[in-house]
């Protein structure tokens, strides 16, 4: 329970209503009780379907409500209340005496290591990282500060993580790239994969995930890139900061993408490309060429999305075409019968 | 070794043939040997390739063949006898010594835990339930009763689980949602994912399939929904009763699935749609608006799936409808020189 | 440090420039310093760019640089000098205290186990097979020798693998198929699925990739096939001996993929379906029928891809197709006029 001169204390608005109010939990605007706050970014809502507590709303906002608090990113200030009402809670706290861990492993202060995990020779991990339970990290592995690794998540050897990433659950950083070539008796032979997998900071890998190595060189994301659940990230690969993957896409080897690049889920990207900065691309998206500036495309094969919503629904009218082109084809012939 | 009649019995058939015949096993039609029994739904079948020992077939059933069990439901029948003669075994018996159990964690009766599981503060898990080996179970998660936790699912805070509920190898549930905003030096900062998933009852979710929690509200699976492999369930999602979804399908954030809806592989659906009951979707379709009611639909963006078919036929005769204007062009330009 | 003299003999190659020349590593035509080899399939490469010490080129190559191996298969001397600069190294020797294994498993010699991993009952591992942590083998399993079982694995009950295979962390092989049918309350039931998956020997499978077992039948990989990651094979599929599927691919129930079947990623294949020897299915594709012979298709619903291809190019210039019909209808008209 607390009071609303607190939480606009700790968001860092202006409130007009009762301060005195309390206020126990934090919900949606459709859900939120009279004793929880919601937020709305828009101006004009239902009011008399809505029973929150108190609304944060933007600081120009018109809304009239009995208390409001004003802020200047509502959203954000709803991030922190989150975080208030539901702090963030450790896997465990120290290391779990259920784990493996290498004499030659390094690890900072205020480390915890769940159940069942292990950490491989040489590997480090800094101060404030958790590593959940079932997490598999395997040799020469560098994890920074600050760090969520979730469980049954598998670091192969040689991966660099930076500070403040998170990564969710079953993802597979550095696993080999698909690279293969054939002997000469024409058997199909792996091409060995020893290059090296890096994270930036700040970084969120979603579950299930899958980040290749490549043979030698590195398959690289920059900082601030966030991907979804489900995506396969090829062998050599670089991924510019800030970049934000939906479920489900796939980047085939050695692409590179730039910054700011937004992805929709279950776009597929060919190998060699390259897609420069602020690049949108629309769910289940192919792409088959370079990306030379920014721009929004959709469609397989890509094109700019204008254009590929003008052409389907030509595409959609192509029965009245074909129509109209049949009664062309009686006119004229009645035209020359003449 | 088991006897024709009592087969019959189990499966509730009658029998046509010798009741002291035996049956040792049981196979699928083209394999079946002359001590196996098989099941078929169709009439015209090529007898003379078939070996099965005896065949189950619908009531009404014309086939002719030695040995024949009639039942209302031949492939219902086929299931219980695939029971009787493989039973379930449980992956091990009891809670393993190689386990890490909460002291707050509430176990039922009959239970059994794989090593190296671990159940987490406050979690419950109902009676005859059976959690495989390297299952994370995270806090504040409930599990019914008779449910099959197989190896390496995750199971994050707060999610709960109904009765007779199968979670495949891999599975995870209540992974973070893909929730981002700017924060005032334009960083991309998480939005605490904090909401819950629901799963109901008789629900089996697939391996290595992702289903998100949201930023406070509820993702839901109701009774009997069915999801196959390496499916993405986005944050805040609900699906209805009874429906079923293929393989690498993907749900958008807040999209509400109706009761009954069948999906091909690889379907895509947008964000905040909504899915009428009973709609059918066909492999690949990228749905991107609202299904107000039962359909069926295919492509991307979907359309009713005769339309699509159609412009699909339509698209394969371009070739031939540009020669044909090619052709009225000259007519056209002779007529006009006349 | 090795010699340049010793480098040509690894790699049965003819050394022209100085034998007596140091090497320290390996590493890309791009990034090679002058004490690291390189390798390069093209003739027309920019010289002044390139750093290396040593280039490793085709027999017939007529590049003019200071240390030249020649060899068969340049490509093959660089996988063999990747073993020889970065030796496999297991993940741990023996078997790790922290396994549970059964007293009926069997297993060969020289093999690991790493921590946190379990063999059921009845199940047997050959010679030199490395099993690393974390991997969950289930009862009657079959290893063979030689194989590499990246952690976090899981290999349900009744598998069979074969030698020299190699399986990437996340990977299930064997779980239930996606198989249900109404009881008699029109409830959708469960199909036991209680058949075995069986791969070949020098087969890959890639990280948290999901291989289905089938209701009785089996779901087959022949020799040398390789899946790349998040593949979804269905219950009952067979691959033939060489076949390569990319990324996120889909093979649906009880298709029959030939040899040598190349796919790109994100392809989807219906059930039931055979594709013949040699058939190339570019990335994206949804195959919706037989494929009978060698060929290359493309698009949803497939096509060979020539005729695919036209079609885009139709799609993009329909909008002046359409303006040519609404000229021809203008000109008719006026012809009809006169």
């Amino acid at each position: 329970m607390i009071k609303l001169k607190r939480i606009a204390e700790i968001i860092n608005g202006e409130l007009k209503g009762n301060p005195e109010d309390t206020i126990t939990s934090i919900n949606s605007l459709k859900n939120a009780a009279n004793n929880e706050i919601a937020f709305t970014m828009k101006e004009t809502i239902d009011l008399k379907s809505v029973k929150a507590g108190a609304l944060i709303v933007k600081k120009e906002s018109r809304i009239n409500y009995p208390n409001l608090i004003f802020v200047d990113q509502p959203y954000m200030a709803f991030a922190k209340l989150l975080n208030y009402f539901f702090p963030h809670k450790r896997f465990n706290e120290g290391i779990d005496k259920n784990t493996y861990i290498s004499s030659t492993a390094i690890l900072g202060k205020n480390i915890s290591v769940g159940a069942f995990s292990t950490i491989g020779d040489n590997s480090s991990i800094d101060d404030h990282t958790e590593i959940h339970a079932g997490v598999i990290i395997y040799r020469n592995v560098k994890i920074g500060s600050h760090c969520i690794i979730y469980s049954n998540v598998v670091i192969r050897e040689d991966v660099e993580i930076g500070n403040h990433v998170i990564i969710q659950s079953g993802a597979i950083l550095g696993s080999d790239g698909f690279g293969f070539t054939l002997d000469s008796q024409g058997n199909i032979t792996k091409i060995p994969q020893k290059g090296r997998v890096i994270i930036g900071n700040h970084c969120e890998i979603g579950a299930n995930t899958c980040i290749d190595k490549s043979t030698i060189e590195k398959t690289e994301l920059k900082d601030y890139v966030k991907t979804d659940n489900l995506i396969q990230i090829g062998h050599n690969v670089t991924i510019g900061k800030s970049s934000r993957l939906s479920a489900q896409t796939g980047i085939s080897g050695s692409t590179e993408i730039g910054e700011d690049v937004l992805m929709g889920g279950q776009v597929g990207i060919g190998d060699h490309l390259k897609i420069a900065n602020g690049v949108m691309i629309a769910g289940k998206t192919g792409v088959t060429g370079h990306i030379k500036q920014k721009c929004i495309i959709a469609g397989y094969p890509h094109q700019e999305i204008r254009k590929w919503r003008k052409d389907q629904v030509l595409i959609r009218n192509l029965e009245n075409y074909v129509e109209r082109i049949k009664l062309l084809e009686k006119k004229v012939k009645k035209l020359e019968e003449k």
